[in-house]
């Protein structure tokens, strides 16, 4: 890879040469990969990009992967990014979008570190793939490495939601239900993949996942022709994601694309911010309850929280925790004023937004995007829950007319 | 519309002028849309399509919409079109396409019509749509609309499943629940349409929404470069969407864009299949129970069956008809080959295509698309019942490894 220099500890600093195979340095911190811009800047031009397919593989050179490895076979990437005037109007600020990135294969962002997960599975000439997850990065594996030709071993703990496991076996994978909790879900995992040598996708623990995870903000730059909004808002769970769109916004910086860095808007749970208490605290982070129904999300112990609060702190960013009734109040908000149906983790950063409007922190002379992390099809039991009840009524245009009028609709 | 010269009733031939608000033809008969192919030979060329935006409204020349009506705001159209060499070879096909269409902005092909119904809708002024339906035209003319800003009401039968009608609310439609099954839901809907002049979003009453379903074969043509496979496979409903899929090859056909019109595989279930019955007879349809768990194709009483016939009849087309347990093993069958989780009405035409090479119909020398016409996380109840069981299993390696040998898996 002539665009990557190495692999540097963000802990410790120690560097390791960038073969595929990286997982976290011996300190136990996490590692970071490193570009070589001016190589980069000589090779990549704003016009060479306009050529390219749209997928996330138009960043080649912005990407670790070697000049030589495939595509992978699924459309990841190149999510709508929406001009969103009616909700930024009812929300005060001067111009608001909405990134869309359940429009991905597997309806998630998580696609996007998946495929590089299979690219790097391909350079590394692994032909199985493990992880252990319940989520949509067990989902993104399965269907992207399908697609690929290579196998899975997903780990999911016993209480996994049977339409999540339904999901990976038709991808095909082999799941393995682990009688126990996450964390010894986590330990077979682990012991199998030493044991048979599986590549490992674990965003936390191979570094490349978040390359991956960052082209949805080189994707936001290019979509606005490279003019940045004053800020990013997007939900935080175990860390990767943000640190990736970070990652990709410095690059982009780095390389003479853009001439500013917008500022981040670190969303989570009111019933599980560990990331989000670090920086309001200005400390440590520390392990917290997930009481929160944004599933992707509730994440106590986030395995990327260093990466993530670095990103927050650089940018200068906000934290915002919402409530499980301001999360599903910007699903309905998403839904009717966008057209845009998202899991309750996939909005939590527009219901951060709305609450830093609501409390004046944002307003009319902000620019904003606000990425939808995933589609609202994977957690349709909580969207039942909040959404209201239908009209109930029998075949009578009259009993229609009445309750048109007792709600008060307009009919023109 | 300089592209269009009249709408014709495909029943008595009689013509009409093609305003916003057409519906059906006084003798009850479907209307077609009629395009002035000089004009759009001489405005039209393949160089120009090349940079436009990849949606839909890509083929304006060949769509019924003002020049001046603003594209709808969701990204609809364009969906991936993927070599499917692994699952060809398995068919035993020479080579076979996967259309996802699935990978729209609410999951379904559907989108196509909805998004057409939005543009017709503000062409005629009005600001609310209307339709009766719990599938996928209801929750993409929901998600559609609302993010153009327009109203919609939207008649479901009471057993209407509460996920769908929770996807309703998500995108702020009027829902009314009507207390009595689908017929009744239909006349209401029609009396309440009557009453106030809600624009009428149903694609066998409104001609031009086959329209917006034809850009999925204007883009397969596109996308493998104007190079006409011998078949094309898609599951068939009401048959409005096979009918606007051959739509779109002809007008390609008449403008000189391909010199090969590829034949139609019509795929029903087994449990319903009216349509192919009267192909099957060489009669005119019948209405049919509807047993089968394809929901969205589960059409006793199709209402677009003649133009339907036509179609399938006109492109010398194959009828074919599969069980439950063949449209499951289909989905399971694009899963593991191809990354593509359909929902079950969704990979029908897939199933289809594996019967007839099963029964030798088509074989080595064939070229196929096959259309995925909704995403499978639209039903996951039915993929949770015939996906199979995962691997039930303690945090012990031991166990791990003799489990996997017992199944007889390969590690690497």
């Amino acid at each position: 890879m002539k665009n990557v220099l190495c692999a540097k500890c963000v802990k410790c600093g120690k560097t390791y040469a960038a073969t595929p195979n990286l997982t976290n340095c011996a300190c136990g911190g996490i590692l970071d990969i490193v570009y070589d811009y001016e190589y980069i800047k000589q090779n990549l031009t704003k016009e060479k990009l306009k050529s390219r397919p749209h997928t996330m593989w138009r960043y080649r050179e912005l990407l670790p992967v070697e000049e030589s490895t495939p595509d992978t076979p699924l459309r990841v990437g190149w999510s709508p990014l929406y001009e969103a005037d009616r909700l930024g109007e009812l929300l005060g600020v001067k111009k608001l979008w909405i990134k869309d990135d359940g429009q991905n294969p597997t309806a998630s962002l998580k696609d996007r570190a998946s495929a590089m997960a299979v690219a790097k599975a391909q350079e590394a000439g692994a032909k199985i793939i493990a992880c252990s997850s319940t989520g949509n990065a067990a989902s993104s594996l399965a269907g992207n490495a399908a697609a690929a030709g290579l196998r899975t071993f997903i780990f999911v703990p016993e209480r996994a939601p049977k339409g999540k496991v339904a999901q990976l076996m038709t991808f095909g994978a082999n799941v393995i239900s682990v009688q126990g909790n996450y964390e010894e879900t986590f330990e077979l995992s682990k012991k199998a993949i030493d044991k048979w040598g599986w590549y490992n996708r674990n965003a936390a623990i191979n570094p490349y996942l978040s390359e991956g995870k960052k082209t949805v903000s080189l994707e936001i730059a290019e979509q606005l022709d490279w003019k940045m909004p004053d800020y990013l808002a997007i939900s935080v769970g175990d860390g990767c994601t943000i640190a990736g769109v970070w990652k990709g916004l410095k690059d982009l910086y780095a390389i003479g694309f853009i001439d500013k860095l917008p500022r981040l808007i670190s969303a989570q749970a009111e019933g599980c911010h560990p990331i989000n208490r670090a920086i309001a605290e200005n400390k440590p982070w520390a392990p917290m309850e997930e009481n929160t129904l944004a599933d992707s999300i509730a994440v106590g112990v986030p395995r990327n929280a260093d990466k993530a609060l670095m990103a927050i702190r650089e940018s200068n960013g906000i934290a915002v925790n919402v409530t499980d009734e301001e999360i599903m109040a910007a699903q309905k908000l998403l839904g009717t004023t966008c057209g845009v149906f998202g899991e309750p983790a996939g909005v939590t950063g527009t219901a951060g937004l709305k609450k830093l409007c609501e409390q004046g922190i944002i307003g009319k002379d902000d620019t904003v995007v606000s990425v939808v992390t995933g589609n609202g099809l994977k957690d349709v039991a909580n969207a039942i829950k909040f959404c209201g009840e239908p009209m109930k009524l029998p075949n009578d245009l009259d009993a229609l007319v009445a309750e048109i009028g007792k709600r008060g609709l307009k009919t023109e």
